[in-house]
């Protein structure tokens, strides 16, 4: 079952820049950094409330970020909903007729395993579902 | 000071159509639903943990709406971050040469004050700073 909302995925071409321009805004003491080698991206994160601000931006031009960077510009990339178990919603949303990026669960970031919905599936948005490991 | 995430806004096309979809991923049991003439939108929103998911559909073509589907497609639209002064806290984020869309707040939806600040200041990320009345 779908819990909470767990972070919100920005899409950032210069991390430290960014990291600037959101502490300029929230007044944040510090960020959790972090590269995630499987989804090709760096990390920066801070809390606003009970949910995670995520700064990613792409290690490489082949990175998914670089490609949406490219084509929608920076901004919102994905919302992130909590499971206590990613892989059974997983099933019981495709048991729903709704596509997949990813039929199981992958290593993400802040140690969760994640995975995508198709945004075909849900009116353009693009929605992660993860669980803590 | 910005307290926590309200809501995010999703830009469709059709709500009716919208809340179906949602509601075969969410199972929620009943949206609110609402027009906000002064934005030209209807909105239906449901809760997920300690968050709103707000649909917001224009209600005629000159709607902000219309124009950010029109340009980008139906997607995620904003953030709202909710504040206990939001006036004080628009004079704050001025003061440190952020463009604000509104200088001062409206009214929204859920009986909300609310404004919204430019993306061009926000790293391409809509955000709405709103309070409760």
């Amino acid at each position: 079952m779908i819990k909470s909302i767990n972070h919100i995925g920005i899409a950032v071409k210069d991390l430290d820049k960014s990291i600037e321009i959101f502490k300029n805004i929230f007044n944040f003491e510090s960020v959790h950094k972090e590269v995630v080698e499987k989804q090709k991206v760096s990390v920066a994160s801070f809390e606003v409330g009970e949910v995670l601000i995520e700064l990613t931006s792409p290690t490489d031009d082949t990175s998914p970020i670089a490609k949406f960077i490219e084509k929608k510009g920076e901004g919102i990339h994905h919302i992130a909903f909590e499971s206590d178990d990613v892989n059974s919603e997983l099933e019981g949303l495709k048991s729903k007729g709704i596509s997949l990026i990813n039929d199981t669960a992958q290593e993400g970031a802040h140690n969760m395993l994640i995975s995508f919905l198709h945004p075909k599936s849900t009116n353009g948005v693009l929605m992660e579902i993860c669980q803590k490991k």
